[in-house]
């Protein structure tokens, strides 16, 4: 591991040959939307691509930082806003920052206890994400929603865990407005 | 420690809440710059602000990541680019990395063993810092160059290892063209 000489073109590509690109369908991603009915009712004429992450790998020892760009594309699933699966980090004492590039979203998070945040980012806005907590960025506007991030690179990904519950919040479009609900609420409406 | 929520303007101005502010003057840095005779003639009429680094505080402990913009100034002292003053990390595995956002630079490293690199930004630029390695960023451009930077939240800052034996290579106009050259290079040709 040395120094990383790395260029993402913040306007309009972040391609490069040094990150590793990872992608995630629709299809892939069918568990995290609510209304499945509709996942279902898109994915047989399409299976859109819904983010990206360009992930720059380093040791994945105690003070190296892991970083890169997600990038959420701009959709609705139904009233629900296209959005990343989410994570623990399965070393509990590992944090996260994100700080948005471009376009408008959410950074969505919930603690093994039960608690729920959210913020609001935009171009400029950072999002900390303190140990033990969950979470997942929304795209809520009709550009790509990039963010740098950057984690303790021992931290580790669990995908697992939310697999099993979910987030007990989402973002969805309701009656016109943008809103972050508790997932109760959406069942009591609908 | 909770979840931050913090919006820098990126734009035109970086001042808010939440960071802790630290602002660097010609006065403080005199040792950094090679031609002190140029230093004291600028200061004799003022004292230019080169650098400032706006800082979130997090926890200082394992997993939690520190981080904040640095923007330093545009300008010279005689031929030599505005810097920052430049630090080892106390905790001798800790990485960092950084963003540029704006204007154009040079991340300027050097390790205890004696060997240098440098990494030229400009907007979407992202240089990492590996573990035992000195690092100051250096403005070629003119204006503020401006970079995101984040930290293992336990590193430390170690400025007198530097100020003993100050950095082996600097950023210089010479002849019209902007170059990283060795001191060695500087003392011979001057």
């Amino acid at each position: 591991m040395k120094h990383l000489k790395i260029k993402f073109n913040l306007e309009n590509s972040f391609d490069n040959q040094e990150s590793n690109k990872i992608e995630r369908y629709l299809g892939d991603l069918r568990h995290i939307f609510l209304d499945k009915l509709k996942v279902d009712y898109i994915l047989k004429k399409d299976d859109p691509l819904i983010y990206e992450v360009y992930q720059v790998e380093v040791p994945p020892e105690p003070g190296q930082i892991m970083f890169g760009i997600s990038i959420v594309y701009p959709g609705k699933v139904g009233n629900e806003y296209f959005m990343t699966k989410g994570h623990y980090h399965k070393n509990p004492n590992a944090a996260e920052v994100y700080l948005c590039l471009k376009g408008m979203g959410y950074l969505i998070m919930e603690s093994s206890s039960g608690k729920v945040n959210s913020i609001y980012m935009q171009p400029g806005s950072f999002g900390y994400v303190p140990p033990q907590w969950a979470h997942r960025t929304v795209n809520i506007s009709e550009e790509p929603f990039v963010c740098f991030y950057s984690v303790p690179a021992d931290a580790g990904h669990d995908y697992e865990e939310l697999e099993k519950t979910g987030f007990k919040i989402t973002v969805k479009e309701i009656e016109g407005i943008i809103k972050v609900v508790p997932l109760e609420y959406i069942s009591e409406k609908s």
